[in-house]
Parts: C-alpha cells; sequence; structure tokens
C-alpha cells in the first residue's frame, strides 16, 4: 500500500509565526510529516504541498488546480489536509474520480498545540483509506462522511450528516 | 454509530508509578479515553476495563474471558487496546465472531509520552471501524492486517504480513 | 515563601481562537497557572490577570495601571508574565519599588504548542526571585538582566545587554 | 556566564526501553540537552554525563566521582540533574566547594512525559544560578534548599524543611 498525502493547509497546519507580527498565524510545513515520522509507519507515503490556505481564503481556481492534480496522479489513495470550514464544498467539487479513493481530513487545534486533534484525525483518515475502495469522502469527527450528505455545524463546529 | 472500546492493558496504558518504586512501570486507566476525550467526537463510545496486562504476560485464560466478553457484548463495533507483543495471538483466539467488527490496536510508545503514537493508532481503529462490516482485525503502523497473516517481526518491531 | 503572579498578556497566554475567526490568535486564562499545578510546588502563590495584551499594544496607561497595582499589593515576590517585544519598557517604567523583587517574564511560543519554552521561563523566573532581594528584573533566554542595561535584539529576538 | 550541567540519572531522564522489555524503565540522554535547545537560551553551557542510575542506587563511590569531578572542572556554575530520593544525601556529601555554585535539580515525572516538570524544573535551578553566589542547593518544588535542611516528605513526596 502506498498513501499521498496533500497540503492544502487550514488549521492543522498553522504555526506560531517566525516574525515577531503579534496575532497572526502562518501556514507552515504540512503536519502529517511529522505525525507519520513519529508513528512507525508501515506503508510506503509521499507527501505533496498544492497551496497553503485557511479553508475561508479556498476558491474555485484552487479547487480546479486539485482537481486537475488528482485526475492526473498515478496514486490511487490519497489523504488531503484541509481547512475544515469549506471542506464539504472542495470535497464536492473534486467528486467521485474514476479508480481513486480520497479522503479529506483536517483538525480543529493545530499539530503544534499539546491538546491537537491532528494525530487521531490523520489516524482516522488512513485506517478508512484502508478498507475503502472508490469514492472522495470527509473523516471528521472520528466519522467517514459523504461529502454532498455532510455540513459543519455553525454552533457545535462538529460534522452533522444533513436530513433528508 | 456507537463504539465499544475494550482495555486490556500493554503499553498505550502505561504510566510512571505513583509510588516511587524505581524503574517499573504501571497499567493506568486507558489512554483511550484522554484521546477520544480531546478530538472532538462525533459518534457514541463507551470504554470498558476488562484487565490490565503487559501483553506478555496475557494468557489463555484472559483470552477466554475477553473472548467470552465478546459473544455476549450487545456492541457490534469494537476496539480492543492490548499490547503488541502478543496481540496476533489474542486476536487469533477471539477469531471472526458473527455479526460483530473487532479491532485491534496499541502503542509503541505510552500516550503519557510527548513523542507518542498512540493517538494516531486509535484514528485508525476508528477509522477503519468505520468501513469494515464483519471480522477481527489488527490495526497496527497504519496497516489493517488479517490476524493469521500477521507477525511482529522481531528485528524491526514492526508488524509484517507473513509470506505464503 | 508565597508569590504573586500577574497576567498582562503577550505570547505566554495566546490560545487558538475558540471562535473559527481564521488567522488571529487570542489571549487567554494565564499559562503559568497551567505549569505551576502539574509542577508539585511547594510554595503558596496566586495569580491575578491584570490585562490581556500583546505587548506591542501595551501603553503607558497600561503601565501605570500595573505600577499602582505593583505599590499597592501587600505581596514582595512578584513574577509578571509580559509580552517581550516591550518588556523592558514597561520594567524600565515601573523601576524599583522599595522591599518588592519584581520578575518579568515571557515566552517566545504559547504554553499551548508543544515547542513552548514557557515552562522553562516561569521556572527561571521563580529560581530568581527565591534568591533575589529588592529590584526588578528581566528574566528571559535563561539570564536576569536589569531592565535598563537590556534590549531585545531586531534580528535574533533574543534579549542582549547594552555596550557601555 | 557559561553553566556547566552533569547528568547522574534519575526519574528526570527515564525513558521507555528500545528493546521490548515489558515493565523497566532505561535511562537515556540527558534531558537537560532537549529542554535547553528549545528554551531560547542566551548563555553558553555544557552537558556532561558522570553516571546514569536511578538515585537509590548511588552509592558512595559514586558520590565520591562526583566530588572529585566537581573539585577538578574549571567551571564555577553548575546545575547537577540527580534522582530526588537521595538528592539530600548526594548534595551533603559534595558540600561546599570554595567558589563554585552548584545547584542540584530532578523531576517527578521523565522529561518524555507530557505532564513533566522538568522544563520548570530546570527554569528554577538556571534562574538561581544566575543570583546566588557560592554554596551547594537543592532547587525542587520551585524552592531553593540547603541540603543540610531538607529532606523528601515520604508521604507527600515533596521537600520539606527541617523543624529545628
Amino acid at each position: 500500500m502506498k498513501i499521498l498525502f496533500i497540503q492544502t493547509g487550514g488549521t492543522i497546519d498553522k504555526n506560531y509565526p517566525k516574525t515577531n507580527a503579534g496575532y497572526a498565524f502562518e501556514i507552515d510545513e504540512p503536519a502529517v510529516s511529522r505525525v507519520l515520522e513519529k508513528s512507525f509507519i508501515g506503508f510506503e507515503y509521499e507527501v505533496v504541498s498544492l497551496f497553503r490556505k485557511d479553508s475561508l481564503d479556498v476558491n474555485d481556481q484552487d479547487r480546479s488546480v486539485l482537481k486537475a492534480f488528482l485526475e492526473s496522479t498515478e496514486h490511487d489513495k490519497i489523504i488531503i489536509s484541509h481547512g475544515s470550514d469549506t471542506m464539504p464544498e472542495t470535497a464536492s467539487f473534486v467528486g467521485k474520480i474514476p479508480g481513486k479513493t480520497i479522503v479529506f481530513t483536517g483538525a480543529y487545534l493545530p499539530e503544534r498545540f499539546k491538546e491537537s486533534d491532528a494525530d487521531f484525525n490523520i489516524g482516522v483518515a488512513v485506517g478508512s483509506v484502508n478498507v475503502l475502495t472508490e469514492g472522495t469522502f470527509i473523516a471528521m469527527n472520528g466519522k467517514l462522511m459523504s461529502p454532498e450528505s455532510c455540513f459543519k455545524d455553525a454552533v457545535s463546529g462538529l460534522f452533522e450528516t444533513k436530513e433528508i
């Protein structure tokens, strides 16, 4: 098994600014690399960075770049780290790509934080991508969800499944 | 979705001894509770403790207790934290239980350690149990494996699949 | 021995925003409380919050409030957590207060970060306040310095002693 | 200012065993190096390892080696990491050495643990060694104590000053 990890930005990769610029975060190297390096990984993987944006700043041009990349890559098991606020939009935009298993994940607290949920969330994505066959999914809050049927609840911040 | 987590011991739950007894660890409260509490979980779960043993001390009587518990519980999605040294033996002993999805996991470093792989491994187990239907599996090193076809390599410490 | 800890803000207390406001930090509860609670403390202490500002936003009115508070408090051993950028200015403004030992400290990375220097810096302040008799000092980079004779180097970010 | 740090062992440096030997810790590289490397240190320092023992195993031969080393070294500001159980005995054995400021410290939880007090305690030792002139001291629980007048309370585990 080989997994490709793609960085697009979001909370998971936020770091304290190296310059003394006061209040603003910056989006730094992919957290997924640090998590995998300490986790006694037994599969092959690569980590690539496509862009580094807060997900509120991700636009349809970015999504087109991501989709084109996913369609052209030879990899068939892919985990994408992405900000949570527009994760369903991006995952829906990408949609299903024949022959590929794609899982989006992210975090509520940056991986640099002691109390971060990043390690767990990346684990959930890895566990599901082991088993899933084809399709594009969201892995947040320990749940696997279809992009079209879930949304981030504005009050709780948790991902919920739409009532039909 | 509801997941039952079962503690049996192992490295993942080892803590520094409260008494000043020098070199020995003790197996403490289930690490899985601490990981889930900080990870913005969106599913229901329970955590129960069956026993607290280093996996080299787990014997067939313990395994019978575990198997009987698994057969009698109403839960159908179950994650078992267990020491890695005899994890394949215990998982093979338990075997497949009709209607139940059972995933064993553990850690190379206690969850109490800064560099622990516990959060990631619990995540892998949760991600896979979302998707798997029936059967008993091992989730270590980011891989899902059948208990009968894997072993812990004595040199690398990693779980490998048996050549046939 | 009893030590009074005063929060004024700065990097040490920055936390990820609870609202999903994108890039901005917020200054949260005093980090010093969390550090002391886990450090098996054998002295009495109190923690009070005077204000919560990035040190670039601390003005002379804030400094007057702080100085008045220091002059009126009954405590004689006082540690002040403060942003590093204007720490020498605030400590010089406060100056020496008869009968009181005052130590300013802070951090380069928030205490919430895994790699934070907060615990160490608070320790340095506590160690020095045990021994110092009277005066107002800065404890950064593991060094005790006089506010008038030190400055934060714009390039290295470290506190240096002025050449005379 | 230059500080010499000497490792003698104890809880602060305990690590999970690299071999899969079950319950036993091992005493690993000096934790003080990791703490200093992340703490934006502004003074010169060296770290040397004299021995790696749980402090219950430190005997008078070890103490003689330590004392001889302290008497012969050119350094005059010295911090010694040591297990807490016999820290007063070792510090009393060493006694005062003319021209030298010596501070013993340690930890209740290994530096490898998330909740460790190691960073704080090393900070206390560094802060006090900045200010102290001559003598041999114990820095534990955020307090500076004379080796002859303190003891580790068997119940609380904290260092207390003897009633006279």
